[in-house]
């Protein structure tokens, strides 16, 4: 079985019931959420050995983020405890024109303070296969960013391969910062994985000719970006999502992935979403999957749509789909009919 | 007023609230479910004296199973008790691309193995105008079979018009066996249901022309079908459902009803589903009380396919809808306004 | 800071969670609910100093109602209390075909039964800059109306601006009746708002031109609406709501402002319905704002008109958004894309 | 089998969930409530034929409250479907020191409207045994009053035999109207129920020696009140109830037959409250139970004390248990210990 | 009326509902939390003019906290709005012998950085009769015990009343840190309330004679106490709260009150606890309304003893209870018994 | 660390919310349950490597189960996965004198299915320190028993410490049955656990001298049994647990330890029951790791009976508290004061 390793922040996610108003609320649904993971998760559920690398409070709120973690069978003996605050993000969920809304308050959480030298990543690294981090980690600040260094640097070392999903945030840093500090990581990243505007933005290159309405790309533009990218970084592949925002609860979902000097672009579904956060981990777990077993970049770039396709109509963050599910997507089955 | 029997299983249903998934829920919905039992609701709303016969544990799961059916008005006094296990269905309700599951855990179930004999049909028939039952039963086992064919028999003996909707359950037997089975009861019924697809599969007639991404069939095959059934078995009336899987929340939905050599089609609704299960059901309950209203074969179709649009807005297996709600939108309000 | 006057009666609004049906409900949400207080939240959530005057029980129930406006931050300290019963609104949502239900059980409730003189006008009044009712107060009987002018007779005395959405609710009054004392009132009235079909039903103008599937007006026929009845009535402004209903939770929804002497229509938005009661209102609330603030007609038709939109989200009567919300929509992003 | 008419109002209950106070509720569970339903729901889960005769609108709220009464088999084929409410009853739990709170908002009731003439009591009295009603019904005003006349007067003439459970109500009539009224129906009666402050309250007996904590009767005071009221009305039987109120959640029960001059009492149990609201009529209930099962008096008062103790054991005013339960628990099995 | 100003934090609380453990959590209850805010909302339950004084986060979470307030007609007004998160609270209901757990989450919270200067204290007390903090403020650090001076000084200054719950919380500083900063503060108080325990630790007075099973004190001990820090200080009058911890369901309640060198002991109640999460805060409002009315001691101590007593009973920080409800205990109705 | 192998069935376990009554529930709480997966949740809280052994379905229901207890850390990588149905427990809460109600649908469950040689015991025991079985799987029939054979047999092969908790279960064998089967596996048993009734029923010891109300044994005959049995049996030690119902929320709770010929009782609770179901495995779960960490049998028992003290006032059939609660009730602290 192949071991992957993933590393970076994991929140309490709290969201009014269905499409309540924050100031609507007397109970928050309780769940986990996190780019790295998330993506443990999706790993974990399609048979991969999973391990999630973080650093949590010892306290009950805490212990209720591994157990999350647990549940779905992803390894959390190497997760560090320790701290006094585990991050929280609320949402609120955006029906018809009305957005979704996030406030972060994961300030000076327990990860967010972790510093160089509080993991061990030689013994991290035993036996893995494959290294995960995103751009989040690098956006709360120094010490995320100076963690990913240590940990981009041992995975080389130790021959392990390395992903990352830029995933731009802009209320943790500004699109130069982003840019600086995430260049600098490009060189030890084998795949590397974006939304098609944050790829564009993120180092300077520009972007046109998507559709003005639902903001999705044209296709030449993607493989443009993709190129670029790759022979600036050396990437081994590079990954773009395309998504097509129509409204709040309807998407275009897309995918594409360039990797020999091909590109490759995945089948295109009209959403019906029930919650969509966690869409973009859940192509990057369904593309790590894919890669792991050595599909062909044209199945492999398929499985990652579907997979995060179906990501769009399960509640919380966590992709909490299996094999066999992609594949009935991939071979058609997008009826909805009742298996009885 | 007309008296109608229904015989067939109940089950406790449980799916996980919303579009949850199972390995998500720690509560489970409870409500109860069989085709039979769903056509007798559908009946006794529409004012019929609807009985259910059935056997049904004498715990507390059976209890509740017996209070459903008398919350909606259904004559429980004809059901068997005794046994050990009421039937369970799960449900998980899909979304978007992801398709809904159904697990059953029937098996050995109180009415499963209920054995020839157990069941007076004469009591049980006696001033009942009309019979319903359908293919799940002999699908349960030899039992099942045995006892549909003691009950069609006793309603021919004594006069009562018989229906039967074919809902052939692909996880319950093989095409085969099940073609030769209800094939064997196809003599006995007055008034056949299937949706085109089952009807054509299990009589090993060859259907053409649907459409073939959501599965439509052409107008001239669903007559066809029907009018072949029709020679074969004698039927007075052969009525044929018409779905088209969309995806897991939209279908659309229509009927054809085969009566005296000729077809007539009901209206074509698009629907956004609420809850799928059941809708076959309703649309037998509809026709049924179409005919026993003696509506002519136009206005019966329409009733028939107007009810069961209504149902897929309706949570659970039940289909609560009264004739005023049918007739309404059969009247041409389908707006959904508000009436204040 | 403006202040508004808003004068009429808060229900007890009770309805099942989700889509279930009255006959399946073992709950019900409570939340409370008339137009003329939807209004008032609006207002203050706009910023604006808004009071809601009312009568409204003593006991427990009725304090729920006071306590759900001063949540929102409305004024409360001009309601009278007293009276033995709060009016209550059942509600069950609609979905797909089946349309939404209201059953009133609003007779003889505090507010139906408060008479003239109870209320002192001069102290309601004072510092206020505007006053705004409904036709559903006098559609309660000889009090409400006997109440609606004295109120409307003492804003126009103090100098208050009055405004008055027509309302027609045909549960609780006939069209000639409402005709008459409507028309009564409408020569105190500064600015009027009604759904396009009321104001020309109540005062007897023909309409023409509709589409008849989802009937919405023409253009034509609502500035020709408006036109006649504020040559009529001599307002200065007249709105008219126009709203398209495909189905029970599609709609289209746009509005047209007539002022001196133009017509303004503002955007039309298809709008996916989490909850259409209170939309109307929230309309009202955008544009009383707007012409507080003395917006051009432009930007307060297009004001009213997006505001009222994003109410379609929003689960229970009160509009809960904020002025940005509404800019944010106005600017163009009506995509749902979560901010992050 | 036994038939027995219950005759009387029934409510909508709402309460919010749990311990919740009314201001703070934003949802209510939604039961249905009434002296005489809640008798004639008792009877039928001992297996006797229960009717229930009521008037209630033809709307789904009055759907709902005959919905809930099917569910338990009580036969509701006699009740009028008619007028244009149906009562509610708020109901907020107390706990500790703080009371449970009701407020009726009862008035203008479809039940409450019904008038002399309205029931067709030979109808309603073929094949009854029994007749049961409570002063809730002559409290409602004139029309109350009058219809229970009719109804006892016309029982008499058809021999059915009458219990009536004198139920003060301090906020819907005087002390001095009630026992005004009562006392010209009591002549009528076979069975009288009360609690032991009533039935003295009502027709001016001194009742002394009941402990003043918690306000429990002495044995003395109980069986003077019976025996002088008995001997007044000439009461074939009378039952006393005896609560003893320690606190929200603990209170005393126990009960006293009074019949053929002697006094028969039965045990005391000291009860852990999880709904006390109905237990007095579950008392009734096991007690005309017990008389039309000609048990002797001690085993009827035991069974009435002891199915009434575990009615406080149950959420809302129906009492659901069986013949079983309440025969284990006279068989002295308190102890609450797992079966299994 | 009368005005109050209360100066502290507000929270988010969140606890599992029921009696779930942190780890077995799927949602969190949310409710707003603090010592401060709830006497405010106590007060404003009697009729008192309260005002709350913070500083709250502009968004929406800190939006519903303000909202919370509103909701039972605290004065927000003076709140400052800024910063960027609000503290939370996590709770975790104990049962039996499993005490409750408090997690606390408020580091660094928009309040708790708020410094000198911020607060417009001349404004804020302006019309202000009485002033109430708690010693959690001064907790929060350096910021915390600077603007307490700030605001006592300012409040003397300006002739306002000054009351102080000591409330020693030794999750936030340590016991020898509390007794240096709240002793710097306590000449400026009049009114100090506080724990018997805490009095004692607080200030170093030896506490003996308290029974040392469930640690109540010996009512010579809380006279003894309170003597010798009203000569220290030269308070108005001390009040001290006695509860007896049974177990986590079941307390004994009591305190007194020293005012003119007398000790006046109100009633001792046995309480079930609903929920017993500002049980302090609810005796400190009932004190102060109390003698903001100019109550004798005696009746000072009783009010305040019953009204702390209620909320035990109730879910949530805040108390929702009225006068009637504290003068009906006081009256001697601790029966529970439902008024109808 | 340690490592114990626990064997047996888990179940879904179905029970409605709070105090419902089965015929009340519209909805099931929804957890997994069995007397050895609750042992095994109970180690793995207390640091120990903690595996199930059993055979569940492959489906999702299944899964369910295998997740519940990965999220608290328990081992399910030696779980075979086959079968077709999961076994469900109906539970219905008891309060007051209404018992709680077991329904048991087990039948035919994978587990019961499961033959010999499908487990494989020397990889399960290879690293094990204790073996741990109830008397629940001989009694699901021949299977069940001869896999407990297979199984003890290869653990005293293997050196592996072997317990058993006699589990006897009316509903599944009669006494005799039971008494022969297990009286033909004690050989193999190290460490045996026991209700006192049980093990004294079991084993035809007549014990005598019991509390006749709430059904407590005396210490002497608890010595008695267990000198009997060990003698016997040649147990290392043996473990009776003696609850005293006194009703379905209130039990006394206690335990003895017999060890080296002498006795040793732990201390005894008054415990206020939140869920009991579990109560006696988190005896066995506190024992087992008490005596794998080898506290003296003062100790060992103290532990034991505190840990499962605690377990009543949790949710469900998991014991979800941690060494330090159990050590600091141990130390005295029951008094459930909230630390802040």
């Amino acid at each position: 079985m192949k071991r992957v390793v993933c590393f970076g922040e994991i929140m309490l996610r709290l969201n009014p019931p269905g499409y309540g108003r924050f100031v609507q609320a007397e109970s928050f649904a309780a769940s986990f959420a996190g780019a790295e993971s998330n993506v443990a998760v999706s790993l974990s559920n399609y048979g991969v050995d999973a391990a999630f690398v973080s650093k949590i409070p010892a306290h009950e709120i805490g212990q209720m983020a591994v157990n999350a973690l647990r549940r779905y069978g992803v390894d959390t003996s190497l997760i560090l405890r320790g701290g006094s605050r585990l991050g929280v993000l609320y949402l609120e969920k955006g029906a018809g024109q009305r957005a979704s809304k996030v406030i972060y308050d994961r300030s000076d959480s327990a990860f967010a303070l972790a510093e160089r030298g509080e993991f061990d990543w030689d013994r991290i690294f035993s036996n893995a296969d494959w290294f995960h981090f995103t751009g989040i980690t690098p956006a709360l600040g120094e010490n995320g960013a100076a963690l990913c260094r240590e940990a981009v640097q041992a995975a080389k070392k130790l021959g392990v391969k390395v992903s990352c999903d830029l995933n731009y945030r802009k209320k943790l840093w500004s699109i130069e910062e982003a840019g600086r500090v995430m260049g600098g990581l490009m060189p030890y990243v084998d795949v590397c994985v974006a939304g098609w505007e944050t790829a564009a933005a993120l180092f300077g290159i520009a972007a046109e000719g998507s559709d003005a309405v639902i903001n999705v790309p044209s296709k030449d533009n993607c493989v443009s970006i993709a190129k670029k990218l790759t022979e600036r970084f050396g990437f081994e592949s590079m990954a773009v999502t395309m998504r097509g925002n129509i409204s709040a609860v309807e998407n275009t979902w897309s995918g594409m992935l360039y990797t020999g000097g091909a590109a490759y672009f995945g089948p295109e579904y009209k959403i019906q979403i029930v919650d969509r956060i966690g869409g973009g981990d859940s192509f990057s777990g369904g593309l790590i999957y894919a890669l792991l077993e050595n599909y062909n970049p044209r199945r492999a770039i398929d499985f990652a749509v579907a997979a995060s396709c179906l990501k769009h109509s399960i509640e919380n963050d966590f992709n909490l789909v299996g094999l066999e599910e992609v594949e009935s997507l991939l071979a058609g089955d997008a009826s909805g009919k009742v298996q009885r």
